[in-house]
């Protein structure tokens, strides 16, 4: 078990440092190493992704990442973004299939701005593609048009075989839950969706046990908030699902509580949580960290198939909630606040 | 006054007729002429969007829309499909001004699935961007890989004069509205995006009197339904603004009633309800009328200075919803249900 352990800025070094807690405890053989991305990249080596960093991407078994970003990221040079860094590591890596499941923890149902009836017993996963689309299309760039005035261009792009390898990764995904896909497109209006749209329904027909629907993205964003018990998984490009993920996130109304997992062809998995960096409140022991916690359990569960232990760090997440342990961003009155550290070494405790 | 009817497919026609009614009471001078868009110009001259229906379009001081569309669009060829033709007249008529605001009815607050207190008040306008992005961008289409797949492709795009007029047109609206623009991009990882902003923030400082703010789109997703009520005018592209604006509309739990204006570079614009043609409920009078007649109102005064009569529309809405009058998709327990008709007649009657 080697795992790179990337906390990258902002709260991420705090969050994964009560992770590792928690690896420590439930895997004691697990062999770690730091290495530093985003600004902790540039700090350290120039770039938001060192070669030594990538160089032990590629050496372990999977990453726990913990979050990039500094403050007004888009006036910096993109080679020198901190989310450039994170961009890399997908493409390096191919971690292709992006899973950001959205759950309601009981607990937290008072959380979410939406109705308790429409969103309590949530239970579903965007399965985002993480290659390609506009993130990734060439060409890209600036232009001068014949008017003489500045151009600014990207490409959106997607190939048979990208959105098979998608596909069938929301299939499978699927057959391990409640066997539905909705695919999200807008395949009325531009062809690389009608391309996406295709190949969905053609490997579709290779899992006749799985209802497939489709929706377009527009559709999806209203399904999403007017009725989104009826989704179990969502399979959409990159750019959509950076959209969508972070809408479904926020329908539980604590996006300091969801994990998520970028994984490859094999078994190598990145996982980091949800949330981001958030330099307005990094360094004081308020950030949630549960989060990284249950992003660790993702990866116990999928890079090292320990489904049980996944499943012991899972328990004890919903131990200390049901204790009442609460960070900031889940407080409620009548339950009790803690920082960062004081919930790591609850869920230990519960462990 | 020279006005072009435009019901289109599904639902538009019903709708647009009741708004027409109101039309003829307000504006009696008004000269109508109506023409095919849609399924509906298919069906009378094999296009979307046929030469006669532009024709008229050229010609008309406003347009009245329906709505076009039907069952599985996307398994249709580009050039037949319905919503091709609404493509093409906003491109030929150089609507790049869509505003869809999203306001709070108090009396339908119970059909959000929001809770009341996160929705209540609610009065935001999306401005999104209608004749560029990856919607219009070229080249665009199909082609075959070196690996002998096939690849679909658009191009995002966006220039320093169709950013500029756009962001005028957003703080222009701020000015008479809460003077907040909230310009919606991804400008971390887009270059399309990185010049959005860049013009947006160069415009801006024309109008130092509104203040100016800057989201990502996956943020800006999360805001919306965290706190939407922190904002007044959204401004986005056209790919964005197709996705936050049906979110936005759904905040308010009764799509059926919010109207929209696309609006080019003198006062002529197209005006439709933000509803789709419904093909399920169409032809049966339960659709609700009232986006259309909002829809109508708006028409009133943007494209003929009419504000007392744009009111007194609004105001009729007002007093029927109070008076209890309710389609289908907004009845609740305690008040009356009507269809279409009746409902067109309540509006007229409240005139
Ligand atoms: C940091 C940024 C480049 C990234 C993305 O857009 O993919 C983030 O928003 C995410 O969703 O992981
Ligand atoms: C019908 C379709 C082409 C259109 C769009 O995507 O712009 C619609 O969704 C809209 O928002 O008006």
């Amino acid at each position: 078990m080697k795992i790179a352990i990337m906390a990258g800025d902002g709260i991420g070094p705090e969050v994964v440092g009560q992770a590792l807690k928690v690896l420590r405890l439930v895997a004691p053989q697990a062999e770690t190493e730091e290495a530093p991305v985003g600004q902790a990249g540039i700090d350290a080596r120039g770039k938001p992704l060192p070669d030594e960093t990538l160089a032990l991407a590629r050496r372990v078994d999977a990453i726990l990442f913990g979050s990039v970003g500094v403050a007004d990221e888009a006036s910096i040079p993109r080679e020198r973004r901190p989310g450039t860094g994170l961009l890399q590591l997908r493409e390096a890596l191919t971690l292709y299939a992006n899973f950001r499941p959205a759950f309601m923890f009981p607990e937290l149902i008072g959380a979410s701005t939406l109705k308790p009836e429409v969103v309590d017993g949530l239970d579903l996963v965007i399965l985002r593609e993480l290659n390609g689309d506009v993130y990734f299309g060439k060409p890209r760039g600036f232009e001068t048009n014949e008017k003489g005035e500045r151009v600014g261009f990207n490409t959106m792009r997607y190939s048979e075989s990208e959105v098979e390898r998608i596909a069938h990764a929301a299939f499978r995904a699927a057959r391990k839950r409640r066997r539905k896909v909705c695919s999200v497109d807008k395949a009325n209006v531009l062809e690389t969706m009608q391309l996406w749209r295709e190949v969905m329904t053609r490997v579709g027909r290779e899992y006749p046990d799985v209802e497939l629907s489709h929706l377009f993205i527009d559709a999806a964003s209203m399904s999403l908030m007017r009725n989104p018990k009826q989704f179990d998984v969502i399979v959409t490009g990159n750019m959509f699902g950076d959209i969508l993920s972070d809408a479904a996130a926020m329908l539980t109304g604590s996006i300091g509580m969801l994990p998520s997992a970028s994984l490859g062809v094999d078994r190598k998995g990145l996982y980091e949580p949800v949330h981001g960096s958030a330099p307005d409140i990094a360094g004081q022991d308020v950030a949630n960290p549960l989060a990284a916690i249950l992003s660790l359990a993702m990866m116990l569960r999928e890079s090292f198939e320990l489904e049980d232990k996944a499943r012991q760090v899972e328990n004890a997440v919903r131990t200390v909630l049901a204790q009442g342990y609460r960070t900031g961003d889940i407080y409620q009155p009548g339950t009790r606040r803690v920082g960062t550290t004081e919930m790591g070494d609850a869920v230990v405790q519960a462990l």
